[in-house]
């Protein structure tokens, strides 16, 4: 977690912090690679090929893009971060090429289960962030990232039903509000709620659709990014949970000890899932 | 979250799902880029260039890699997941060349703050993690990971210190066990153990310092598997919390209604931080 910028900046005299990285740049010669060439390049440090942040949006078609992304999920068991990202970087790749062909996309399989069922952030929503992050800063990713966790919070997910192309399950799914970015909640709370097994095919369902519906989500807002530039704000405002406690629990407030952009409320209103559970089990 | 391998494939007769993708095959041809040059290439959906996981791992000296965690955490402000990834793969690009020079790195800075401030997953770790994963299947990379989050949940962190390198903040900062993977808890749990504001100068250098025992664990677990292969397995048994839970709540059991493997004593154990702070605060 980084301090705030300019709490950082200002806070300390003599100190080189921020972007001031002067002597570190460590540059290695090496030998090329492929062709066999006596060829010597270098890779200075901290540099990449053509700079941060420099690939080129594209506006995709979200309908084009929903069954790839569903694809995605069940190629290789892939899963959900690697639908969702593929179903963006890879589209561009497929239309335009490099750079975005150049990807090595099954690295994002590992955001299976919130990181390989560790439970963490939702592998749909990082897939979706991580292909955000390719084009744009932190800055401007944010108000992105935003609109796209706090509409998966509270959306009535899955939506998307492939019908008879579904890999797992044929047919309609509940559906609810995951509640949380996170999947330990939001596959629990869809199963306990609906009486299903986390390891049915129900659930590997839900999650297939569930990154259809953030694929379409996230590509309606890249859309809108590109169209808008720099004045992308996003519709959805603070959750209320989150203003009330910010107005104690943020920087330059009472009680500055937390961080997060997560709606509070899962955990923090009494919810019985999270009393003691090992000596007052029900 | 994808079910169990074994149910899904067992479990319905005449559908078409796993690895199976036929049909999907969908190539584009398109002009070449660059040089102008009227090339035409194919990219063929879920593809990629080597094919998946085709990467070819390298072992790092921890100690060469740890300033450059610390380093790569301050460069642009980009925090815990590009510090923690630039140490691995950066390191390999420097040191090796392509493919590993080709990586847009500055997409890692997104998980700042557990994904721009969310909280979710610690940047530092999921930057580690997608390291694993340029590399190995999930299958191979799930010991890898289960390995360093078990080790950064218990860990005593931070433990480097720069020095008179430092950036934030000069001097010993107080450590503690993060408790969870998750950046929320991790970065709240030191605020308010040790009084320190989220928005200090401390805790920025405390996050960049634990970058650097993240990469140094990474690293190890790295080299542990580059040497050992499929044998490689950790050290780490799964948490007592998480055993017991399981004998309930999981694949198989009585009630298998949820998916994590992070410890489960911090949120279900009547921690006082999770009771209802909407009517009940102190």
């Amino acid at each position: 977690m980084l301090p705030d910028r300019r709490a950082l900046l200002g806070g300390l005299g003599g100190l080189a912090i921020g972007g001031a990285v002067a002597g570190l740049t460590g540059s290695l010669a090496r030998a090329g690679t492929g062709s066999g060439a006596a060829e010597t390049r270098r890779f200075t440090r901290f540099s990449q090929q053509g700079g941060d942040f420099s690939w080129t949006p594209r506006k995709l078609d979200p309908d084009e893009c929903a069954p790839v992304a569903y694809d995605g999920f069940w190629h290789n068991l892939n899963a959900c971060g690697y639908g969702a990202f593929y179903s963006i970087v890879g589209m561009m790749a497929e239309k335009y090429g490099a750079p975005y062909d150049q990807f090595p996309f099954s690295m994002l399989a590992v955001n299976e289960g919130g990181i390989i069922g560790w439970g963490t952030i939702c592998g749909a929503l990082y897939g979706a962030a991580a292909a955000f992050a390719l084009f744009w800063n932190r800055e401007e990713c944010s108000p992105m990232v935003n609109e796209l966790f706090r509409w998966y919070e509270s959306a009535q997910l899955p939506v998307y039903d492939p019908g008879s192309a579904a890999r797992a399950f044929v047919g309609p799914l509940p559906a609810n509000a995951p509640g949380s970015v996170l999947c330990h909640v939001s596959v629990s709370k869809w199963c306990h709620g609906f009486n299903k097994k986390a390891d049915s095919n129900e659930l590997g369902e839900r999650c297939a659709r569930l990154t259809v519906d953030v694929s379409r989500k996230a590509i309606e807002i890249l859309n809108a990014k590109i169209a808008q530039g720099k004045a992308y704000k996003g519709a959805f405002s603070v959750q209320a949970a989150v203003v009330q406690c910010a107005a104690c629990h943020a920087a330059g407030k009472e009680s500055d000890i937390q961080k997060s952009k997560m709606d509070c409320a899962p955990c923090h209103s009494g919810n019985p899932h999270l009393g003691d559970k090992f000596r007052k089990h029900p």
